[in-house]
């Protein structure tokens, strides 16, 4: 049984256990008090290209999204995104449960535009009442979105623009960034994200870390006392070390990318896979999660060798799946998939 | 440099870096629904004589301790716990942050009792307007507690005996349980500890793993759809299996409590060094935590060598400061700091 | 210049200012612990023919939504609502901020069905990551709704089972509850409310008292320790017996449903001068509130001598506009405002 | 049977009946939009010689304390309090409830000093893992305190100069603050209390009014969007006219003070009359509240014919009471009493 549910089925890469190794009876203070952490932050300021950046690590990416977001907003504030937002839907509502509604815009690839988001902020500021409703106060958007697709330079240039134009911070999760910036259609790089956003996060979790999510503010008056909401907020590693040399080793030569690079190669090679056999695609995505519609006999025929998810029901014989490669997706395990494919 | 600044400055235990490596590209389902966590839980329900308990897995202690007592809690319900207790001081008051009060008792040595407990809640039972104050609905005790000490079975048969009088729950904090448990003072095991809580937590993080803290419920009326409670604090870690693994590791061979009289041998070594010497101590500790107050000028003198924390202020002239012990102390570090009190 | 922009632009009913004046100087306990509240909930739970209900007051409508859901849900569960529903548009996400979700359901006429609610719990119930999400906890609904509209007496039954054969509570938002009661188009008297819903209130700021709504427990399950949410909440007004007089005034001699028919029988007026001119509606209410929708220069010169909302935009040169009357609407003002709409 | 329990046992001024009585059928926008709340607003800023404050009107007591508190704290911020404050202990914890600590500060007589207050933020400062303890950033008192004590001018100074080199707000819960500026004991004026508080409200409810607290922010900085919060949390009264028109009442000829100098005179009548006995005091309180110490059995003797509470135990034979007079306190109801005590 080959395994396609997710991006984080296995430990993590080589590298980094060699590291928790070598580093293993090392004495460092903790809480991310450390010099790994200290020198991954060097690193990660070099590759964006933002010397004056502030850098956070945090374990997982509903802690991360929940305490940036409760951290940049006051009180009566609410935070736009997609209504297939991954804080929308998948993270047990942890944003209102610390108090922020989540004012969720339609999508169909799980983008949203700068006009969607301007007209929020229009309706808003023209409400005589406003006061009773939520005020938006920041946007939220995933890069690569849940649905596996990516902004192009100009959808988030202007994006960008309409929130320094409203003075609201726009704050991206790349719990999945790598994918993103590994795929061959993707127009910006890592230097340009950090012009564009005033916070956003470098996922680890799912891109060959044992765990960890490294959240970069270029806005630093953004950033003031979070680590009193990375604590508050049960996030605060008491070995944050773990979280350093993991990130030490993600941005050393050029691991964080390479790999990421091998979740794309699989994946276009399982799309290219489908499409040659005429099956069509419930999103169109140029990153590791590929969504093939399939009638439901063959589904069940191929879960006998492979696991996979459901993503979505579209007919009553058919279903859209999700198949999820990785880091660590082997040659094994793709052929074994494309030989199945073929014959299907 | 030698340091004793506390019980979690090294990684882990070795054969935990070898369970991950053994394991690292083993597929599994992420979130705790894997086949190490499911083992673990049994090893774990084995250790502690309670077949029906509810058992899981979260990263750190504040998310820990947050997580069950706001899962427990209605809104309008506080804690009583210890004005020294971890909750009431060192968590960023991410208790109230979840909206309940910490009603902190007075204590010298980190203990409080049975009456300190019932006076509370007899106070509230009789005040008619008792509606416009926090309702205490919870006891919130840590074993060992911060100050080192332990409870005798007798003070904690007492403290859950009004629990149960009151129909109010024991939540207990084992962040380092170990530690309580192989001391040669303590008088209770971890079977007793099952029948006397209603929900505590063994401590992974200090004792030994990179992260990790197990929660027990024995009342399992109590963990109703405690998963949703973890997702929503940010506590369910993606790859949950590395939780599973490590507790799997330490409740095999009696590891846990192997690794833990490693510390508290070394504290007692420390323990009787400074005492030889005719200092006093601010606690009396049976722990791998020891208080020794030193003259201002010798601090200085052993910080040369040693790195520790200063505890608390006793006089002009005096201070008291903490030596930490853990499961990784090497005869070589406490063989150096005793060479030195000795010349001290 | 006539006002129509809402239910609550004058004082209140001459007999509770009678009544005030008269008890003025009684001295009486605070915090709703009076013979006056007595009294009333007594009233009450006749007039609904429940004599086991649990009543509370509480001052304004927000209030009281966020008190209601707050302390009946747990932490991580979230409320059922309509998208136009009165706590996901127009209260401050004072539920967010309380920590819980709205699930909001497309609505046209303000309504939901039997059959979405539904939808939504097999959905969650069916959903293998269900702890990834918001539990569905509750129904909120609005009786009359925010559009005006009314539920038959069909659908309120099938909402009802739904939540029962789910068992989870139904709570009926009765800010304008007589306005409801009062028209001929419904099919519910108050008894019958009592026994469809778990928990409602009966709204007094918007039908002739100076502020307060009557909430009424009839699972008396939901309400064990309200008070102390109510003044957590910050709901619990000091001179409480202010309620008491003013819902024994309201629940004496018919007056709250005879207040309630002068809204209906002036909005109708209204209603059909429109419909007579040919003008269409943006909802079918048959309540206080009425929505022709109408020509913009034709708006323009009707607010040079009345007042009235815009409520939304349905063309370029077409608005939908609200004229809400109530029990305080004279004859005079209609009389006046038909005669301009004859003009038209 | 007179009544001393507290100051809210009545209805209200006669001259707020007569003004809700004139203005009951105007009409008027909700939600304090009106012209009596602007007008309201102009008396207060006149009557504090600060032209440029910020005024707004909320209904009770807690739920103004808890508004203004979460309004201007960030998320980990606390509130520096004495033990005996209001948010400390009588208010269901509707501080903590919003997220935020009250750092309760040991105090005899209700007061805290600038000196307690200043060694909070010194070791905030100092402490190296600050980030694990909640930030101090924010002082609450009450003048009069809940023991009925004043500041004195140089204590409030004093406090208020820390608040300012610390940068951190300065709020006063004046819910009785008419009955501190009507004491001949009082120091400080409106005007200073202005210019030394950032923030302070002027009680109604316990001193005239049906109810209604008047928040006046100094810092306006303090204030952005606070209407927003107001909404949130419940506390924006529809008919907000309601809360202009008794404030303007209150402000008009004097009648906020002059109403109080009716309590201070009624309860220095009952104290000379105790001390004349021979009776201590709990308490040394130049305002509305008394707290003589009595014998049980005169206590019960007292309350057959007057109402009054215990206030806290002494010894086995004794037990200290409060009796609370008011603007309605009336001269009958002071004989009675006096002559009782007489014959005591």
């Amino acid at each position: 049984m080959f395994r396609f549910d997710s991006d984080y089925l296995e430990g993590c890469l080589p590298e980094i256990l060699q590291a928790l190794q070598e580093t293993n009876f090392e004495q460092t203070l903790g809480y991310g008090m450390d010099p790994h952490c200290a020198h991954a932050k060097e690193l990660i300021k070099d590759a964006i290209g933002a010397p004056d950046a502030d850098v956070h690590f945090l374990v997982g990416g509903t802690q991360t999204n929940v305490t940036v977001i409760a951290h940049i907003l006051r009180p009566y504030q609410a935070v736009i995104c997609a209504e297939s937002g991954h804080i929308n839907v998948h993270e047990t509502m942890a944003v209102e449960h610390n108090g922020h509604k989540c004012i969720a815009l339609p999508t169909g690839n799980g983008k949203i535009s700068a006009a969607q988001i301007e007209h929020v902020l229009v309706e808003h500021r023209d409400d005589y009442s406003k006061e009773h409703t939520a005020q938006p106060a920041m946007v939220y958007i995933s890069f690569p979105t849940e649905k596996g697709t990516i902004y192009s330079k100009a959808e988030l240039e202007a994006i960008s623009k309409v929130c320094r134009e409203w003075n609201i911070p726009l704050f991206v999760d790349g719990a999945r960034l790598g994918y993103g910036l590994a795929s061959p259609a993707c127009e910006i790089t890592l230097q340009d994200l950090a012009k564009l956003a005033d916070v956003f996060y470098i996922g680890g979790t799912k891109q060959g870390a044992l765990f960890g999510e490294a959240v970069v503010f270029t806005d630093t008056r953004l950033s003031k006392d979070f680590r009193y909401s990375i604590k508050m907020n049960g996030g605060m590693l008491a070995k944050g070390r773990m979280l350093g040399i993991q990130f030490e080793t993600l941005f050393t030569d050029g691991i964080y990318i390479r790999a990421a690079k091998n979740a794309i190669d699989k994946a276009f090679a399982i799309r290219d896979a489908f499409a040659a056999k005429g099956f069509p695609f419930f999103a169109e995505s140029p990153t590791n999660q590929q969504f093939p519609i399939l009638p439901n006999e063959l589904i069940a025929e191929l879960r006998k060798k492979f696991s996979f998810e459901s993503w979505g029901f579209v007919d009553d014989g058919h279903t859209a799946v999700r198949f999820c490669t990785s880091w660590a997706t082997t040659d094994e395990a793709v052929d074994s998939l494309l030989a199945e494919i073929g014959k299907l």
